[in-house]
C-alpha cells in the first residue's frame, strides 16, 4: 500500500473563505475528506498537513522521505519565492507532484514563474480540488508502474 | 456521452523515436490506442489528430467547437511562440486542457513560458503518456459536474 | 482602376462569434460585403482572402505583388510573432497597410509589440470594421497621388 | 453638426521645415487649410490648436470636454513620455484618436512605445497629412453611428 | 470601539539598536507605549505583536480577521519577498495599512518594489514612529466613515 | 504658525469628474475647503495651488522655499516621468510630503515607480482626500518636533 | 554516395527579386542549378525544396531522416521564432547545417538570436549563395570522416 | 560676428543655492556675467535664457533657428526625459552643444542616459561653469572653420 | 577566548544524504565534530545551530549579538531570497562570514545572486566542509588583529 | 596569388589539450600544417599567428591591411568582450571571416553574443578545424570573384 | 609649468585612414603636432602616447601619477569594456579627462555606456581633434584654479 | 612539496597607495613577504607574479599548468570582463582559487558578477591580505587530501 503526504502550503487553511471566485467555496476540511474517500478507492494511505510556515513545510518534506512514497504539494505563495523549498525537494528521493487549485498562468504575471517546478515530477493546475485527486492518481500510477 | 478532441502538436508524430530519454519510447500509435481504451472505460468518445502545421491546428480547434465538448491539447513547440493559437482557444467556447509529456519547467528556460496556458482551463505536465489520460479524466469530471 | 488585396489573418473567420465584446458581432461575411460595397464607390477592385496558416498568408502576399497595387492586411496573432511575414512584406514592392479591429495597445502588453509595423506603409487600429474601410481609403489616396 | 478639436503637439509648428524626408514639406498652415476644407465636406466643425507645452495641451484637452464631440490628437514627442496627458485623456469623456504623420514603428525603437495609445479610441499613423483626414472621417463615422 | 492589530515584522524588535541613523533610537517598547497612549485618545483598542517569522505573521493576520476591524502592518524585509503574505492580506476581509519607518524609496533600489502594497488599503512611509500613528488615524477615519 | 504649500499636480482640477471610481466624487474645491478647515484646527496656514504645467509646478516649489515651512505635493502623472521636479525638490531646503489619492501600487505597473519619492520626506497614498490631511498632520508634527 | 536535403525556408523563392542589396540578384533557380553542378563534382546527390510553411518544413525535415545523410537548411524568418523547427532538428538523427545568405548579425538586433543554432551541427552565414556550397562541402567532409 | 543662444534648463536659476557640493556656489548671475566677459574676448555675441518649462525651452530653441548660429544648452532634468526637446534639436538646422556642470555619469545611474545627446553636435560635462565656456569656444571654432 | 556562532541554514541537516555529488557525503554531525576539534586548536569556542526556518535563523542571529564575537553563516537557499536576513545581519554589530559548501557560481544562474553578501564581512565558497574551517580561521584572525 | 592572415585568438595555443571534448584533440601545430597543405592546393599563401593578447591581435590586424588580401580570424574569448577588436576590423579595408571550432550557440548563453560578427564578412562555426579551411575557401572565392 | 599626459587608446594610430566619415581625415601625427603647438601657447608640456594594449594603457596611467599633473585620455573601444582601466583611473590621484572624437551617443547604443566616465573629472566628445584641445584647456584651467 | 602560483591581476601593484580605505595600506611587497613567510610554515613553495595585461595573465596561467599544483588568482578588474581568462582557467587542469581583497558584492553592482567564478574551485573575498593566505591554506588542504 502506498503512503502519500498531501501538503497544503500557506493560506490554504482559509479555503472556502478566501477569494472564493478564484479558489472555490469548499473548505479545507471538505477537500481533505474527499481526498481521504477517493484514496480509499485507490488503495492509497494519505496523511494531510497544512502550514503557513516555510520552515515547517521544509521539515515535513524532509520527514516524509522516511515514511512516504510520494508527495502531493501545493506550495501556495512559496511557489514563486522559495529556493529553500526547491532545495528540499531536490534533496529528498521521493517524487513530488506540484498542484494548484487555480490556473496560475492566467493570473498576475509573477504567478507563472515557479522555483519549485523544475525539481518536481510534474505539475497539475487549474482544476480546483480535482487538481489534488488527479495528482494522487498520477502518483499512484507512476509509483505502481516502476 | 462526451466528445473530446485529442490534439497532438508538432513533432509528436515522432514519438518513441525522438529524444526517448525525454519523451519515452512508446510510439504515437501506441499512445493513441491506450487513450482509446481508457476512454471507453470513461464513457468518452475521442477523435485524435496530429499536425505539424500551426494553421491546421487552428483549423481543427475552430472545427472542434462545432462537435466537441472539450479538447486535450499538446501544443508542442507552438506553446511558446503562437499568439494565433492562443487567440483561437480564447475564441472557442469549449474548455481546453494543455498537456505536456515532459516536465517543461525542468528544461531550457524558454520552455516554461507559455502563451497558451492563460486561456486554457488547466495544465498537466510531466507524467509522460499519463498526462493525456489524466487530462481526459479531468475534462470528464469538470464537464459532468457542470 | 486600383486592385487591392484585403487579407484577413488567423481567427478572423470566427468574427462575430469570437469575443464579441472585443471584436464586434458582425460576421466576416458581413464585413466583406460592406467592404465590396464601399470599394465600388471608391473605384477600387478588391479581392478578399482569409487564412489561419502563416505560410498561406506569405504565399498570398507574394502572389499579390503580381496583380495588386496594394494590400490591406490584418495579421491577427501573427502580428507579434512572425518574422517571416515581416520579411515577405519587406520583400514585395507594393504598399501594405496594417489594420486591427480593436485597440491592440489597450489589451495585453505583448499586443502592442508588432514585428510587422516597421515594414508597412502605415497602421490603423481600434475602429472595428471601419479600420478596413479607412485603410482602403488611405491606400486609394496614397496610390492615386503618386 | 459635430465639433472636433484637432490638436497638434510639440514641434508640429515646424512642419515643412523640420526633417522633411520624414514629415513631408507641407507647412502646418497648408495642412490646417486642407483639413478645414475636408471637414466642410464632412459636415464637421473643427478648431485647430498647436502647442509645444505639455501643460497647455492638457489644459486644451480638459477644455475640449465642454464643447467638443471628439479630438484628433498628434501628441508628437509627448507620446512616449507623458503620463499626465494619458491621465487627461482617460479622464475626459469624449473619444480621442491618436495620429502620427510618419510610421513611428519604423523609426527609433522607443518611438513604438506609446503611453497615450491605451486610453485612445484608436490610432492612425504613417499616412502623412492624410493621417489627420482619416482620423476625422473615423471620428465622424463612430460618433454618427452611436 | 475599534479593534486594531498593530503588527511589526522582522527585525523591528531591534528598534533603537539597529542602524539608528535610519530607524531612529527609540526602542520598540517606547514606540508601543506611545501608540497605546495615542489610541486611547482616538478611542481605538490596539493589540501589538512582533515576529521575525513569515509564517507567524501569516497566522496572526489570519487570526485578526476574527476579532480586528483593521491592521497596521510593517512587513519589514518581507515587503519585497513574500507572495504568501500578499495572499493572506488579499484573503482577509479587513483593511490593512502598510507602514514603514524610513523612506524606503530613498534606499537600495529593491526596497521600492513591494509585493504587499497592491493588496493594502494604503501606504505611509518615512515619518519614523509617526508612520504608525498616522496609519491608526487613517484607519480610524476610514472605518468610521463607512 | 506654520506655513504650508499644498500643491496639486496635473488633472487634479478635474477631481470629482474624472474616473470617480478611482479618485472619489468630491470636487477639488470641496477638498480644498476641508483642508482649510482642518488646518485651522491644527494652527497651520496653507496656500493651495494647482497646475497642469510641469514648469509652473517647479516655479511654485522654488518660490515656496522663500515663505513656506513645508509642502504637501500630489505630483499626479509627473510622479513617474519628471526628473526636473525631482531636482527641484532635492534643491529646496524645506520638507516635501508626497501624497496620492489612490493606491498607486494597485494600478498599472508603471504607477509604482516614482522619480519623486527618493527626495521626499515621506509618502502617503491610498486614503482619498484624507491622504492630504494626514500629510498635513505629519508635516506639522515633524516640523514642531525639530 | 551521400544524399543531402537542401531546404530553403520562407521567402527564398523571391530570391533575386527581394531586397537585392541584401540577398543578391541571382534567382533561386540559378542558385539551385549551381548547387547541383557543384554537388556533382563532390559526389553528393541533393534534393532541393522550398516552402513558406513552417509545418511543411517540419514535415520535410522529418521525412529526410528516412533517406538523407544530412541537411543544409536556411530557416529564413523562422530562425528567430520557431521552437517547433528546433524540436524537429533536435529529434532527427542526421546532422543539419544552418546557412544564411547575408550576415545576419550585421542587421536588426533580433536577427542575431537564433532558436535553431543550438541544435545544428554548425552555422555558415554571410557568403551569399556560397554559404550553401560551403555547407555542402562541410557536410561531405564531416560525413565522410566519421 | 557669431550669435549664440546660451540656454539654461530647469532649476539652474537656483544655482549657488541648490546642492552646492554638486553644482558649485556661484549664482546663475555670476555665471552669466563671466560668460558675457569671456564671449567678448571671443568675438561672440550671446543671449542667455533660463526656463523651468519644457515648452518654453522648445519655443526658444525653435526661435533661435531664426537668429542664432549655434546653441549651448544645459537641459538639466529634461536631459533624461524629453523626446520633445530631442525632436526640436533634430529639427532645427543650427548646431547645439550639450553641457552639464557636474559629471552626470558619476551620479545616479539614470543620469547617464541622455535622450538629447544623439542629436547634439557634442557634449561637455563635469567642469562646473567652465563647461559653458569650453562649449562656447568649441562652437566658435567649429562655426569659424566651416 | 572567542565565542563564535556557526549557523547552518535550510536543508543542511540533510548533509551527506542530499545530492552528495554537490555537497559531499559527510553528515552534518561529522562536519560539526570536525569543527569542534579544529576550534579547540584555534582557541575558539563555537556553538553550532541549524534551522530550516527563516524566522529562527533571524532569532538566533539577533540572539548572537549578546554573546558571540562573530558568526559563520551558511544561509543555504535563503541566500538568494531573504531581505529579512540581510536586514538582521546589517543590524547586528558583530562580523558575519558567509560560507557555502559548493561553488554556487558554477550552478544555476540565480545561485550567484546573493542578497546576504553585501552586508557580510566576507565570503568563502567551494571548499566543502573546509569552507567552514577557513571561515573560522578568518574570523579568528580578523577579530584578534583588531 | 592571395595573401591571407590566419589569426588564432586567446587559448588556441592550448588546442588538443584544452577541453578536447569541445575543441578536438588535434594540436595547433597539426591544424596549422593542414591549413598550409590545403592552401597550397588553393593557391593561397597564408601567414599564421596566435596571441593571447588583445592588443597584439589588434596590432596584427592593423599590420595585415598592408600586406594581406583577407583575414581568417578566430577571436576566441574576445569574441564576446572586445569593442576594440571590433573597431579594428571595421577600420581596416580587407574582408575578415570569423571562425569558431565549436558550435558557440550550443554552449553558455553569453557565447552566442558576438561583438565581432557585425563587422565581419561572414561567420563559420561548429566544424572543428574545418571551420578554418572552409573560411579560406570562402575568402578565396569571394576575393577571386570581385 | 603643467605636465600633461595625452593618451590615445586602441585604433587611434589608424586615424585619418579608419572610417574618415566618423573620425575625420587628419592623421594621428597631424593631430599630435597641433596639440603640441596649442600647448606651447597654454604653457603646458605634454607627452603623447598611443597603445592598442589595455595593459600598456594601464601601465602608462600608473606611471603618469609620478610625473604628470593630469591626463587627457581617449579610451577608444576600451571605454565600454574595461573595468581594469576604470580601477586604474580611480586609483591614481591626478585628474583624468575623457575625450572622444565623435559623438559616441549618436552611434551604436552600446557606445553610450561608459565604464570610464564615473571615475573621470569630466568628458568632452563630438568635436573631432578639438575634443583634445578643449580637454587640455579644461585641465589647465581646473589645475591652475585650485 | 606543493608548488603554487600566486597571480595578482591589474592594479594590484598599486596596493597600499590606491583607495586605501577599500584595499588597505599595506604595499604589494609587504603582502608578498607575508605570503612567503606563511607558505614556509605550510610547506608550500610559491611563485608570485603581477601583471596589468590580460594577455600576460593568460600566458602565465597557461605556463603554470606545466609546473604548478594550483593557483591563487586575484583577477582584479578582469573578473567582470574577461571571457578569455575564463577559457584559460577552464582549459588548464590545475585548481584555481579566486581571491579578492575587498567584499566585491558590497561595492558597485557590476562587481558581483564574475565571469571567472564558475570555472574556479572556490572563491574567498573580503578579508584583505588574509584572503590570499586562506586561499593558500585551502589549496594545500584540498591538494593534500586528494
Amino acid at each position: 500500500m502506498l503512503n502519500i503526504l498531501v501538503l497544503h502550503g500557506p493560506n490554504l487553511n482559509m479555503l472556502g473563505e478566501r477569494e472564493p471566485e478564484i479558489y472555490g467555496n469548499k473548505s479545507l476540511n471538505e477537500l481533505d475528506e474527499r481526498l481521504h474517500k477517493i484514496c480509499k478507492g485507490y488503495g492509497i494511505k494519505i496523511r494531510i498537513e497544512q502550514s503557513n510556515h516555510e520552515g515547517e513545510l521544509i521539515d515535513m518534506l524532509q520527514e516524509a522521505r522516511k515514511w512516504a512514497d510520494g508527495v502531493v504539494f501545493n506550495p501556495g505563495g512559496y511557489t514563486h519565492t522559495s529556493v529553500a523549498l526547491r532545495d528540499t525537494i531536490a534533496g529528498i528521493d521521493i517524487p513530488v507532484v506540484e498542484v494548484h487549485l487555480s490556473n496560475v498562468d492566467a493570473r498576475e504575471p509573477f504567478r507563472s514563474e515557479s522555483l519549485i517546478s523544475p525539481v518536481c515530477l510534474g505539475k497539475i493546475s487549474g482544476f480546483g480540488w480535482r487538481s489534488y485527486s488527479l495528482a494522487l492518481l498520477a502518483l499512484k500510477d507512476v509509483l505502481s508502474s516502476d
